[in-house]
């Protein structure tokens, strides 16, 4: 039997639904990798108390955090300091490589923002702290989606479709997965028909040729028409695909499996996965059962990745 | 039993699968339906004859065509003849009130092309025909989804998502449907998360909230974030969407629903509904059973229109 791996838990916004997808998750997990979760013990069994249970004997709590008052389904200050130092320490161990990965549960934005930590999110954060751009892709075990644009306006997304930065990204991306076939969108309806519907087209076949010959293999394939790139038949031969924009990938992802997705980042030093799912503030600490889905399948992708 | 309302069937390029799925449909759509044939009985025979078939005695054929030979997956300027003539014959139909709706089978632009009939489709020369805004949308049972722009280059999008302009969309939609519920995507991805994200959605908002002022009932709902608005939960909300863009809404719609979707024209005098797949000249009368899915859907569509 091969030595578990060590997932680093960021806990989330303790006022969400984080902390009680890790304890309703434990006993799932444990058997699958070693977790550590980034919380003091005094909020995890102050956090289990509101949840009517004991916290496991086995629940490894790591770091220091100040004590505050779980207010369910508040924006605070204090849930906002906590959470952010404990993606930080999550962060920390995985740099000094005392953990193998990083799992990151739902955080506030607002409630960063609150605590002055402004950034727009993990991937933001990442991306500043490691200097590289982190690829953000999403997906579950049937399908995943690399987005080439993420978090921009729409119109802002034409001007960036270049051949030059597309081959860099498809080199980047690359390095970071073991796919044998990506499939590439195309940008525009029916890709462009020639130029008619738009010229962005053009500059992903030049840059598709450019990296397959660049890697020497066929590994990306496309650009593929937007529209039908998603059929039963088309997914059977693509797994993984290249987005241009947020929604172009994101849409037919949770059209179809909405509840499993997970969030990973690629092309950093590290190896985090995160949740697909905010902090669900209207049915935290509410005996609501959150879906411990997407927690679960995140853990079962670090599983797996080659150590 | 009320009387069957007449359809004339615009048969589409006769060197594709066309008339092989009018024949192969013939009996079950004529239960639902008086079916008219835009087509020579002389063509239609030698169709079948190439199908080595005969031709029901009440295939009714209507109009003068030139004959032809069939060539199965060629692209010809005969064929691009007929098959304009076709369609523009059922439209005479429709306008002279002789018909109660259209259906087309498709035709090859470039034939059509060939035949010096420079249009970009059907919906092209309905729009032209008509000189209105023909709205397409397209779907099943389960799922419509009205396009606000449809073959434009993507980036050319966003100048369009103007308040009056959109407004007077929505005014041309309601009229144009009895729908009781109406999702709006919006354009940016989490609709632009406040401005941070783009601005447009900004004019969404507006549109709806004036075009539901004017109709005195809360028909369009939204705007929509884009890429959790075909979720289970969501469409069981939502049977009728408006997508700012091509992609955008048949992304989803395709993914789930490909082989079932029809095409309809919105805001014209006349009632037209289309197939939603091409020629499959690669297949046409080959004996390999082309999919009648969408072809029979069209007629159901047509036939529960309230005459």
């Amino acid at each position: 039997m091969s030595k578990k791996i060590k997932v680093a838990i960021s806990i989330g916004d303790l006022n969400g639904v984080g902390l009680e997808i890790a304890l309703n998750s434990h006993e799932t997990i444990k058997e699958l990798v070693e977790p550590i979760y980034m919380v003091s013990e005094s909020l995890a069994k102050e956090g289990a108390r509101l949840l009517n249970r004991k916290l496991p004997q086995d629940f490894t709590c790591h770091g220091k955090y100040k004590n505050f008052k779980i207010k369910p389904g508040v924006v605070s200050k204090e849930a906002g300091k906590v959470s952010f130092k404990s993606f930080k320490t999550a962060l920390e161990l995985a740099d000094k490589k005392k953990v193998d990965a990083v799992l990151t549960l739902p955080i506030s934005k607002e409630a960063w923002n609150k605590a002055k930590e402004n950034y727009k999110g993990h991937t933001d954060y990442i991306a500043q702290r490691y200097a590289k751009r982190a690829i953000m892709a999403l997906g579950c075990e049937a399908m995943f989606v690399a987005l080439y644009t993420d978090h921009i306006p729409l119109k802002k997304v034409a001007r960036k479709i270049e051949e030059e930065k597309l081959y860099d990204f498809f080199m980047d991306l690359a390095k970071s997965t073991n796919e044998e076939r990506i499939g590439v969108l195309g940008f525009n309806p029916h890709i462009g028909e020639n130029g008619v519907l738009g010229e962005e087209d053009f500059a992903i076949v030049k840059a598709i040729k450019k990296a397959n010959k660049k890697l020497n293999k066929d590994l990306f394939e496309g650009p593929l028409v937007p529209d039908t790139a998603f059929t039963k038949t088309k997914r059977e031969k693509y797994k993984f695909y290249v987005a241009m924009y947020h929604d172009q990938g994101l849409i037919p992802l949770k059209t179809l499996f909405f509840d499993e997705s997970i969030n990973v980042s690629l092309n950093i030093p590290i190896i985090r996965a995160s949740v697909d799912h905010g902090t669900a503030y209207d049915i935290a600490y509410k005996d609501k059962n959150p879906n411990c889905k997407s927690y679960i399948n995140a853990v079962k992708w670090i599983e797996k990745i080659p150590t």
